[in-house]
């Protein structure tokens, strides 16, 4: 459940960074509708209304719950606004009003834009009407957008009450790129504090819960946003990635989630290798393959390489999603099969071992690799070699800053002393690396790279199936508790390779019962042994039934088409 | 004249750096087979003999004549190869031959590996003789290569005293890519102290001179590897180019030189961020377009970046190349023109005037455009107001390090004191910039290149044809003491865009005579008024008579292709 409206502020006793941030709540909330506002009673409380769909649904109209159905997808949209089936408005407004629904059960957002949103629909339908041309591919559609990326004279706090105030001087390019095909930009999405946690929550909008259990969490740092587009209160959202923060959030609400290489999707810090030795990527979430691919061509259709220099001038490469998708042919023969791929997979690390759920997902989606013909091979043993170093590696990367920045951003708030969350992956002043360190982490990092690029060549892989995250559900707090681990996720921003999370299966106490072998194990550290136990409880409580487990489909570097394609092919298959 | 055979050891009053590199120079030439040493007196001394060619011809074999004739280009050698009109062996033999010459005449060389590229030679004959199969697209072809790329087992000392019998311990990605293609390595060539200024001297290997003109310089900071090309003594070698360093050397030698956007040709520095601001680039320098266009697509067919996490996975689009290329049709009539391109031209930045001949290439060039139906417009304007900031950005940027590294440099030659050549482009400690500073100096360089992308497509510029650098000549030593501009080419580091260099003109004294404006006009800066005095007393010693004047075609980011396109339909033109 959210948080934003159990908060009271009692009396005055209360640090300054708390009063404004309760403030803060109060000026978000005044900005959704008084019509849309829900009684707090009506926010699930009960484990058996876990699910924040089906609270949210009764509140729209059946025009609105049309337009924002889970089913709905990209091109349904892109469709019925060229054949004025619906209009920009109306398809804004209802976007508008299952997000602010969503708010209120989940808290996904943070700022919210409806009013200027809605504005800019008129515009657009007006434009329609007079010139019969569509602003560009993306014309009329709301696409919602993580808090860190900017939108010129709106606040991008990150979740630090500091920040609040303090409007973005200009906008992304990113953000330019997507107005310039014609989206329509109407809330950011919430955030951990520092973004480097799986479980989005900070001071300044309190916790984002899951769409699909609001017991648990949405995962991070993408978490708002994989919870609004996982409850139909998005049809397309823009997270960022640096270690698992589009695909941990993806893979918990059943979505797609894209992490690319750098210079696919807009981000101005993809770059900063002056302040990033790993730096992060943006990528979109989705309920639907078919979604994800078109707004990748749509997006690219603007050609954003000829005012972002952080784009390769790459276009979408059509041909190449449509050769992978393709191969689903293979699966009424072998024989049919025009090209036999040949698949890696991943169960288990030896970092840490996933859940039986995870185990599950690698095997459902490898046997439906071998099911279309494909070939299979274990990579168990690469990974148990290799990806331990990595994790240490990019480890290193990440908290080489020795988290100076996030100090200074504690001290920023008015009268100083926001604290910092304990527990999320930001450096000591131990962990600082002067220049000369960065140099060299550099140089180990490269050499990883060239070495790993070796053994995939030499194998010939075309790619890799493998957990996104050894856990399928987590309490609020229970993360940073858990000292978790995300090198499942973070060794492709270390390799800069595509991964693709797709979803896979979901939780069945029946099919994913702790066998004695599970009931044996111990532990190999602290996060294996808490993941280990943790299951168990979770699982016994109920709380995991029926959640979603996606996969990663990991492919190399620069290669996003293949991953949709391939993705594509195994969603015409199930 | 090179200064190798020159040196005298006269005394015990010699610091050990000079006595270090003096025996170095000794160990050089012992390298080279006795009977290929030149005799002192061989060597050209007087303004008669200006060039290089005539002499080392002398020395050679009909045969050798043939395989290394200036005509010869890299397509030839792979047919001789495969017609099996000459062997590898005799290849190799003959360039290694010629390499020796034009090291003993202008200085070329650093490493020589004229033993061990022989016996890889007879191996290759052997496979070939035995499987019918040659190795790649550069079997049996030599390969020069800039002192700053690794091969394993031999020195990078980049010609520090300091850095002699420390063997690099392993090979750069893109030698292992060029062996992978089948060339064979046989030389290393000579550069400037630092690499950081446009004249190819050190105190190792002394001076590097051009092969047209010995009394000139070669340039820097890929001037042997310039020397080396121009003198037939390779069919294509491998620099390297930060701020002009392929490129200066191409136009003062009437090369063909490429400075590419990062990812297409290996680099290890070129994805250093941590290290540069504004990083390094290698490339190729060839005698003819067909050469260069033909090693490009030889190198990218082993797939480079599948091993080298510096290379992006861009094939050589070879589809690109020759639309461009084709474009020569509407020489014969105007109509005939598929696509009209539209180029941008500069003949003054306004921050240095260039040299009469200069501007005389552009104009030449330019009219070789219009001459094939294709739009030109002065971009001048554009120069005048943004270079001299995208200079100012540059410089920060490679002064950022403070000059640590150099001076790091200097102390690590045995008795220390290594002597730092003045006037090179080295930091001083007051330039040193700290993390902020570096994270600042981005974002300045981050909106540069935004502004200036925009400039270029809101105007629709195919591409801009432009000076490389100011002057058509230099002796040795006088760069330093002008302390030279090299925003002409520095630009198009800090911008990430292609540039390639190609010829235009001969300085021909009846067409390049000292107007009286030219006369009247006074410098703007000391550098100025040196490029405008000297110009003028080294036209009239009669130095620069028929000296190459090449002009840089720059087509965008990651824009090869095209680049190479039109300067083969320019080719086909003249």
């Amino acid at each position: 459940m959210a948080s934003t409206l159990k908060e009271q502020v009692n009396g005055t006793d209360v640090p300054t960074w708390r009063k404004l941030a309760l403030q803060h709540r109060k000026d978000q909330l005044a900005k959704i509708p008084l019509k849309w506002q829900l009684e707090t009673t009506s926010i699930p409380s009960s484990i058996d209304q876990k699910s924040a769909v089906p609270i949210i649904e009764a509140h729209l109209s059946a025009e609105e719950l049309q337009i924002t159905s889970l089913s709905t997808t990209l091109p349904n949209i892109q469709s019925w606004i060229g054949d004025r089936k619906y209009t920009a408005v109306q398809i804004t407004s209802a976007y508008c009003h299952r997000a602010a629904l969503l708010q209120q059960t989940t808290g996904c957002l943070t700022e919210i834009l409806f009013s200027t949103a809605i504005q800019t629909a008129k515009a657009q339908d007006e434009h329609f009407n007079t010139t019969g041309q569509l602003l560009g591919p993306l014309h009329g559609i709301p696409i919602s957008i993580k808090d860190n990326q900017d939108i010129v004279g709106i606040d991008s706090t990150l979740g630090w009450v500091g920040l609040v105030g303090r409007p973005a001087k200009a906008s992304a390019p990113l953000v330019e790129n997507l107005l310039q095909a014609g989206a329509i930009l109407y809330c950011k999405t919430n955030i951990p504090q520092s973004l480097m946690m799986s479980d989005s929550y900070n001071h300044l909008y309190g916790q984002s819960v899951n769409s699909l259990n609001c017991n648990l969490i949405s995962g991070g740092s993408s978490g708002g946003e994989g919870a609004l587009v996982a409850g139909g209160g998005s049809i397309t959202g823009i997270g960022t990635d640096i270690g698992g923060s589009v695909r941990i959030p993806a893979t918990l609400q059943g979505l797609y989630g894209l992490s690319p290489s750098i210079g696919r999707v807009g981000n101005r810090e993809s770059t900063r290798r002056d302040k990033y030795v790993v730096p992060p990527v943006s990528g979109p979430l989705t309920r639907d393959i078919e979604s994800l691919d078109v707004f990748m061509s749509s997006y690219h259709s603007t050609r954003p390489w000829l005012d972002d220099p952080a784009i390769l001038p790459i276009p979408w490469r059509q041909d190449i999603v449509d050769s992978y998708a393709g191969l689903q042919i293979a699966t009424s023969s072998r024989s049919r099969t025009t090209k036999r791929l040949k698949v890696a997979y991943i169960t288990n690390d030896s970092v840490i071992r996933p859940q039986p759920p995870v185990v599950r997902a690698v095997e459902h989606t490898i046997s439906n690799f071998r099911q279309a013909g494909h070939e299979c091979i274990s990579w168990n043993d690469i990974a148990s070699k290799h990806h331990a170093t990595a994790y240490s590696l990019w480890l290193r990367a990440v908290l080489a800053d020795g988290g100076e920045r996030f100090a200074a951003l504690c001290q920023q708030c008015p009268g100083g002393g926001e604290p910092l969350i304990p527990g999320m992956l930001v450096g000591k002043s131990s962990d600082t690396l002067d220049n000369a360190g960065r140099q060299a982490l550099y140089d180990e990092i490269w050499s990883f790279q060239r070495m790993y690029m070796r053994l995939w060549r030499d194998q010939g892989i075309d790619a890799l199936v493998m957990p996104v995250t050894q856990w399928v559900g987590l309490r609020p707090k229970m993360w940073v508790e858990a000292d978790m681990y995300v090198g499942y996720t973070s060794i492709w921003n270390l390799m800069n390779w595509t991964s693709l999370v797709i979803p896979s299966i979901k939780v069945d106490r029946k099919l994913d019962v702790l066998g004695d072998e599970w009931k044996a194990y111990q532990g190999v550290s602290k996060s294996d042994e808490y993941n280990h136990k943790h299951y168990e409880i979770l699982l016994n409580d109920g709380e995991l039934d029926d959640m979603p487990v996606g996969v990663q489909i990991v492919t190399g570097r620069l290669e996003e088409e293949k991953a949709v394609g391939i993705a594509k092919m195994l969603a015409n298959l199930s």
